[in-house]
């Protein structure tokens, strides 16, 4: 398939990595191709230089947020938070048009130190501005309750017996996200919590998820939801 | 032991009557009385008009706020959490004074319909403010993310296998806490996630947890943490 990955952080990057392993062809888009060559800093996660990590995987291209939203079968929204509504704009509403977008995205505000509070929560969501920035896409959001070596590998954790959360408006949809992280990373374990605005909910987990981070000493962390 | 329980809702009432049933002396406060002691409507849960549940548990007394934090040697908070910092207030800083508060409450906001938003989150929570409001107090916030009859009987799931989470700014008062959850309730997995600021984690949960509650169908229902 051919993916588009908005985010060059290490998200994008893990994702961008493991499907490219399993023979898809990634482009992963940022705001500015040559800015993102010309990085000589290690990523946040002692990633390589993303430059040279590039190189390290062929099956990875590099281009502006439109040039992977306009090969796309589908997009993956892997920036921070705070970038994700422009890269959104950036890929335009006539490259995303009705695609899947599987929204990973949390809105995380790091301005008044450790731990983050949230940009948006309560009233409204990420997810749900995104939706409502491109309405004619099918934005899932799902992903953005665990780590990015857990998003991709979710056995490292208990043989897989853990949940994912799926939130979007199109039911269709959310069933093809699910075959998908199925096949592509072994996900076992999915509970379809409703529209779009359900999406404040795994938003609004991310708080305890990073004291449980704290607590725990591990972000390699995740929840089984028992009825 | 002398418990004080402030709040006469499904919470208040389902653990009054259990801690009743164990010996404990319960004194479960309210702001007026007489207009407890009248309400002629059954519980929002289905429970008794409160006069006749009462008569049904004898181990249990019926007080002011102030009445069930004075003799308490540890005091229950399970208000509504619209209710909870004015209960604070009637029960009164000096029957409070240095004493362990187990809050229970949740800041949920139903004046927008369902499902509640949180009237405080994000930067602030209920615990905090409940702690502000009686700084000599010792808040431990905990049994909010799971629903009345869990709280009382964690073995009804999964026999026990899932998880309490505690926030609380004394170390000695939280240890005391979890001997008391797994001696009245029979609780068995807890994590400790750090000062009463932590209680934003657990608070913000609930958007999702009532999500969990719609999509599965039940509010019997708790996580696991995996790592």
């Amino acid at each position: 398939m051919n993916i588009g990955m908005l985010g060059t952080g290490v998200v994008g990057q893990t994702i961008a990595a493991k499907l490219a392993e399993n023979g898809h062809a990634v482009t992963v888009g940022t705001r500015d191709v040559s800015q993102t060559l010309a990085r000589t800093e290690p990523g946040a996660y002692g990633q390589p230089v993303f430059s040279a990590w590039l190189k390290e995987h062929p099956g990875v291209s590099l281009g502006s947020f439109a040039d992977a939203a306009r090969q796309a079968e589908v997009v993956i929204n892997a920036t921070s938070g705070d970038g994700a509504l422009e890269a959104i704009a950036l890929a335009g509403a006539s490259n995303l048009n009705s695609k899947i977008i599987i929204d990973i995205s949390n809105p995380l505000d790091f301005s008044q130190g450790m731990p983050p509070s949230l940009s948006v929560c309560n009233t409204d969501s990420l997810g749900e501005q995104i939706q409502r920035a491109c309405p004619e896409a099918k934005v899932v959001k799902t992903l953005n309750t665990v780590t990015a070596s857990l998003m991709v590998n979710p056995r490292r954790l208990a043989d897989g017996e853990h949940h994912l959360f799926l939130s979007g408006n199109d039911v269709e949809a959310k069933a093809q996200v699910v075959d998908w992280l199925k096949e592509w990373f072994g996900w076992k374990h999915f509970i379809d919590l409703g529209d779009i605005t359900t999406a404040r909910g795994p938003e609004m987990y991310l708080p305890l998820w990073l004291r449980l981070w704290g607590a725990l000493g591990t972000g390699m962390l995740n929840i089984q939801v028992i009825k």
